[in-house]
């Protein structure tokens, strides 16, 4: 890191931005190509990675299941990568499936390795079933935080006070040799495993030291620049019960899995203004994506095959594409549009859902 | 102050915590009755003061307006402070009416003045309408502050950022002569007025910034004891919506006046436990309290002639009583209960609606 640079994240830190160059490599600098003026992210929702090929595979076909294990997993991540060649690769929580994992170091390893073998910066948030091995979710974050091309990290610089482990930002920069302002802005947040309130049944969910944090830290972001910006994490917000077959693209097939309070930050991204949609995994039979308030909220769709899923209804995996708009004068400008599809686990990984999730408006 | 006192009053500050004593004569701390045992709390929701005798009431019988003003919310609040001799009185918002006030000063001290003259320490959150005259939210939070025997605050000391003007908490300790741990507390917040999100239509609510700091307060302030609380502010919380009949003590006779989004400070309440009761205004012809999540959720019922209410149907204000448990060696130990009941705007003032909203469990 040069000596300006130490200056820039010293100033980041105190400011309370978490800039993901802080201690990275340029290589490691998120940029859109300028080639296509686009940003790729894969989104892998719910590996529930276990023990390799050891572990069988669960509700796919009997003809499938006794050639089936995480291998298949493993196998889908490598050809949604070839397919794809995303600049960042996004995992989005149940990663590893804690209780049926004998050594979760191991499992995590296993589970990530395509990406890392990849060379592809990718990132990662926590689920609810990370944790239920023998690592706590600190622990796990930390080992994840620790693994080769990751920008994920444990939390953010210069805050003391935050819930759960996993919550950061990552800036992502024009094409190469554009100036150093963010064009689009990602959020991962922790959304936590199950309630520790003995009155509240379920799941958990994103608490006022995390909203605090995104809050501050979208309002520092907005200064700068107008960036659009996603936000990722594992558990739906409640209003992803907001949809059914008339508003939505994609399926759901499940009820909405998220805590049974509201914790309010729907109500928190609303008024921040600069999240255009958000990508939660958790329901790996819903993989719908729905409009409410000027936010998209996305499933990524069950990808792990060690996950509960439905017989005959191919695992897969959500892309987002950010574009840059071409100019008349062949330059790149600010982000244009924000597209998403998904690709289902056959032969050909078949695209479908093409929508459109955000246009920039003149 | 005191040396000592100071140095305290410094450490409070350091770690968040709004000790009421600061800046405070030892005449205005909190205490529970060595007498009696109680913490009486008197709550005045909805005064909507104008310009004294040239402002007409509102709602009231073909009879009762030729003679009615907000000298009869004066009169309302005088009788009160009689029958029930508080220990404090809590003005819950819209306080003034600004879209009527002539001077929003003047109006701000005639409607508190017969707090201010009872010598019983006072304390004011801020409405909808509060600011809706000349002075902002702030220049009315900051006028309100530096009355006499108030114990409200502009916001708490040693926050940096938290949203609205009225965030702070106060103490109440034991009977005279016992240690100085709060066996009381009170959290008093900003619910804001409008939305300022053109998405999302309606009024305002408790923002992360604000919850945040509550928390970090209350997990503070739980450390040293184990406390009961109660919350005051103005607009109603979502969760107001879960009651009718069969599960509230009073009436409910227009609609939940809350946002149309759900900022999630119910769940912020509850996963921090202390809070037993909330209480708000805003809607003058609810009286209701109902218990959800081990929480009652109170309205004070409309107090002020001047705002909307129904004819007929009797101005009305809420009195909290909190109780120490009474030991046999005769001293006092911690709270034990806390009650509730109205009294209505009629000849005698009658009692009703009395409920108990807590009682500590062994």
């Amino acid at each position: 890191m040069g000596r300006l640079q130490g200056i820039i994240c010293l100033l980041s830190i105190l400011v309370l931005i978490n800039d993901a160059t802080c201690s990275r490599n340029d290589e490691q600098r998120l940029r859109f190509d300028k080639n296509t003026g686009q940003f790729r992210i894969l989104q892998v929702a719910d590996m529930h990675y276990a023990n390799g090929n050891k572990t069988p595979c669960e509700d796919v076909l009997p003809e499938q299941f006794p050639f089936c294990s995480d291998l298949n997993t493993t196998l889908f991540i490598e050809r949604m990568i070839h397919a794809e060649k995303p600049d960042l690769i996004v995992f989005t929580g149940d990663n590893i499936y804690g209780p049926d994992t004998a050594d979760p170091v191991a499992s995590m390893n296993a589970a990530f390795a395509p990406a890392v073998s990849s060379n592809i910066p990718w990132a990662a948030v926590l689920g609810n079933h990370d944790q239920e091995s023998t690592l706590s979710r600190q622990d796990v974050m930390k080992h994840i935080v620790g693994m080769k091309h990751t920008l994920s990290r444990l939390n953010p610089f210069g805050v003391d006070v935050i819930d759960g482990f996993g919550n950061y930002n990552l800036q992502v920069q024009g094409t190469e040799g554009s100036d150093s302002v963010s064009v689009l802005n990602l959020y991962f947040l922790d959304s936590g495993d199950y309630s520790t309130v003995s009155s509240i049944p379920g799941y958990g969910w994103i608490k006022p030291s995390q909203q605090f944090w995104f809050q501050e830290t979208s309002m520092k972001l907005q200064k700068n620049s107008k960036a659009p910006a996603l936000a990722y994490f594992h558990i739906p917000l409640p209003e992803y019960s907001s949809f059914d077959v008339s508003n939505f693209t994609g399926v759901k097939q499940e009820g909405i899995g998220s805590a049974s309070v509201n914790s309010g930050f729907f109500t928190t991204l609303v008024e921040a203004g600069d999240v255009k949609a958000v990508f939660t995994g958790h329901d790996h039979i819903n993989d719908f994506c729905g409009e409410l308030n000027g936010i998209s909220l996305c499933y990524g769709g069950g990808f792990g095959y060690h996950a509960y899923g439905k017989a005959g209804w191919s695992r897969r995996a959500r892309v987002v594409v950010a574009a840059l708009e071409n100019k008349l004068n062949g330059s790149w400008g600010t982000v244009e549009s924000i597209k998403t599809y998904k690709r289902v686990d056959d032969e050909d990984l078949t695209v479908i859902d093409n929508q459109v999730l955000w246009i920039k408006t003149p």
